[in-house]
């Protein structure tokens, strides 16, 4: 069976996990939810205050109080109340803050199971919210982003899905949809009269704005993606120019080895940084030149890799080598990446150590045998110009998008989703221009209506669940 | 000026700290406490029930509501409400439950810090909760010891004192000593008259009394140490007879190497193991033999250091080694170690290796050449009889001792107190012997109710103080 429909079937069952982080620390949180929530507790729990039943108690008050089991004192607690259906899961829950001893964490769950609850799946509280109608399946999905959020902007996006504005675009989205097939439709019945419903015109109108909504989302994914695992930067360059001092640099601490022996950085080296909110995902890479061994040949070899998965590329010259030795490399990187998807940002290095005039003539140089592309003439060393090389990353990042009110797709599960519907809208457009039969129409219509219904979870089926529910930490 | 006596004069703030682990959880809790908790609160946190406003709301409430600063939306949070003086420092407290992200976590702090909260510094909560005469100062270093605790025992002696158990044992002891005093003062009072309030007889039995309840307070402290710390058992022998394997036995996987090679295990190997409830600190050594190098030979100073330092010694003897050898390293470990205060238990070691017969036959012969103590036949590496060596373990902690309801000392500071109580007392004891006057029995009788009272902060000193609370977790 299905671990899901396992799950669904075992919803009867009352749930308990730990809920904050693992480890020691003043308080720790444990989590029930369930029918026997408060009859477990009952069993367990000795209020401070001998007269209180907790069953009885209203809800979202806390008691304090001893958890006591088989004579043995456990630990003292405060118990918080929710009933059922205003709590996270719907269900009757309690939470107990205990002391945040692991032995005491551990010996509490010990004692819940011993009372008939069952150790959460990971996301099973969330799981329940969903399947008790108190939160569709993106709003679910949000919630487990918000908590690996690591940024504003990640944590912007995902608490403003989490609170449903991305499921009411979609509603939206799907209403006009429906609108559009209940046109067709009526046509289908009265087919025989060849009566056309649907003004063609506005039909039109409205598939190319539904075209332009869904590749507007789908266009955001490359960017939402960035902004929820970290914007992949790759530090490239010939070997010595000085790509470790400024992966150093960005980092601001040692974290790549430094030396001046060519070659030194074999693997590639990653770190993620936050600068003003973005997440930027650095990655140093081994030198390019004809490699001396096999393992840096292999080192190589992932460089290349790398600067194809790459978002941005920093390309680093070394002002040091003439002009004419750049400008061949450079056109040799022009050809490995691909503009169309690939930002470039050219930094001339090791300004340091020559004077002014004598940048400004490499550049003229460099500019004069037709090299377009902006560069930044910077010392990695001496931290000269970074604040330009960030600037410039900030504005391809193209921040300003994330100012105004359009939604950003961060999950690969609703990018596909999104991507399937717009497939299905176009088909449409080309069956409208064709014109093509209501019929077609309508199943194209629908398709892209399944699409989008299944990222909310008014369409789903169980696999689907299972996948993401699977992916949620425990006690959430 | 002092750390503590800074903190005193800060009381006034309003404190706020992450109470739970660090890391990434489904859920973290942040607490405020202070005369502002509630103001603080009210400036970011909004409810979802827009008619409520958080200080009208009654104690022990939980309210449902957004974290909002600055017009950004940072998190919906769970906020529970506590009143002055019925919460845990017996000040106005809060308690934010937001989504586990740390991100999250650390931006909710920054607000509260931003909006006049101070960040608390380690065991803050709890000291206030000691200014505030929620409880004394032995109960708020059973707080620290009840977080720190990783077994049954431990835990159940740091909640019986954190729950005043020993404090009121003190308390007892501390009225019998001013009764005393008080008899010996009306004496002073009445000298003139040489009366003798104070029956000499009586006196001497309360003295005595006295002393055996401190001298079993004070005695209890090598346990109590043990259960806090784990119990210190070091594995020794010669080389080659199967230490290392022994601990992978007692540690139920592969931690130290072993080998065949003599000498294999050069530094002293620990790990800790919960058997019973106990924790055992094990501690695999060097091989004693005269060594072939240097680190060889520091290995085995290190190996006579760590049985020095041991509560119980396993000696591991090989069945495959003649008898007069073992007998003789035997007498040579009999000469390093303090059998008045360490145990020894000797294992013979391979006895997977001979047959039935001749196992009994090496120990009659070990036994008649004088050797007294008890030797447990053993294969480490078949893992035959580990569990009698257990039970040998298990039998010389004694637990025997926890199961009444003697109190155990775990701590430190405590015995240091009580020891010198304990002097005080023996001074009195002499004093009262010699006939001595009764100012001088008064003055010891003083330094005893002193010693006494500095263990629950009746007396107390503001560095005492300070060092207390600096070694708590922060968020408590």
């Amino acid at each position: 069976m299905d671990k899901y429909k396992q799950m669904k079937n075992n919803s009867l069952d009352t749930i308990c996990a730990i809920s904050t982080a693992a480890g020691s620390g003043a308080i720790a949180v444990i989590r029930l939810s369930g029918n026997d929530a408060r009859k477990i507790t009952e069993k367990i729990f000795y209020p401070a205050s001998k007269s209180k039943k907790i069953f009885e108690q209203p809800a979202n008050t806390i008691h304090f109080g001893t958890i006591r089991y088989n004579e043995k004192d456990i630990d003292e607690v405060l118990v918080s109340l929710f009933k059922s259906p205003n709590s996270y899961t719907g269900e009757d829950t309690i939470e107990i803050s205990c002391h945040g001893s692991p032995f005491i964490q551990q010996k509490i769950i010990e004692i819940l199971i011993d009372n008939g609850c069952r150790l959460a799946l990971p996301g099973e509280f969330t799981q329940r919210a969903f399947l008790n109608g108190k939160m569709d399946l993106s709003q679910a999905e949000a919630v487990a982003d918000l908590i690996s959020s690591q940024s504003e902007i990640a944590q912007k996006i995902a608490l403003q899905q989490m609170r449903g504005g991305f499921s009411s675009e979609l509603a939206n989205l799907r209403e006009r949809l429906l609108w559009f097939i209940s046109l067709i439709e009526l046509e289908l019945d009265f087919s025989e009269e060849n009566v056309e419903f649907a003004n063609r015109n506005e039909l039109n109108k409205l598939v190319d704005e539904i075209i332009t909504h869904l590749s507007n989302l789908t266009n955001s994914f490359s960017l939402g993606n960035a902004i929820k695992n970290g914007v992949p930067v790759v530090i490239a360059g010939l070997t010595n120019t000085g790509k470790s001092t400024l992966l150093n640099c960005l980092l601001n601490e040692e974290r790549a080895i430094v030396s001046e022996i060519h070659g030194t950085t074999r693997d590639a080296i990653e770190d993620v940084v936050n600068i003003d909110g973005i997440m930027f995902r650095f990655i140093d890479t081994a030198g390019i030149r004809k490699a001396h061994d096999k393992i840096e040949n292999l080192g190589i070899q992932i460089t290349y890799n790398k600067i194809k998965e790459a978002a941005i590329v920093i390309f680093l010259l070394d002002i040091s080598e003439t002009t004419t030795k750049n400008v061949e490399i450079l056109d040799n990187m022009l050809n490995t990446i691909d503009l169309e998807k690939q930002k470039l940002i050219v930094a001339l290095n090791k300004i340091d150590i020559t004077n002014k005039s004598e940048v400004s003539d490499y550049l003229l140089k460099l500019q004069s045998s037709g090299f377009q592309n902006d560069i930044i003439p910077i010392s990695a060393k001496k931290n000269l110009n970074i604040d330009k090389l960030i600037s410039g990353l900030l504005y391809t990042v193209n921040i300003q998008k994330l100012d105004n009110s359009q939604t950003i797709i961060t999950n690969s599960r609703h990018y596909e989703a999104l991507s399937k519907a717009l497939d299905s809208m176009k088909q449409v457009k080309k069956g409208l221009i064709t014109e093509i039969s209501g019929d077609f129409l309508a199943q194209d219509i629908r398709e892209a209506l399944f699409y989008i219904g299944s990222i909310t979870g008014n369409i789903n089926n169980d696999e689907v669940l299972g996948t993401i529910f699977r992916n949620f930490c425990i006690g959430k």
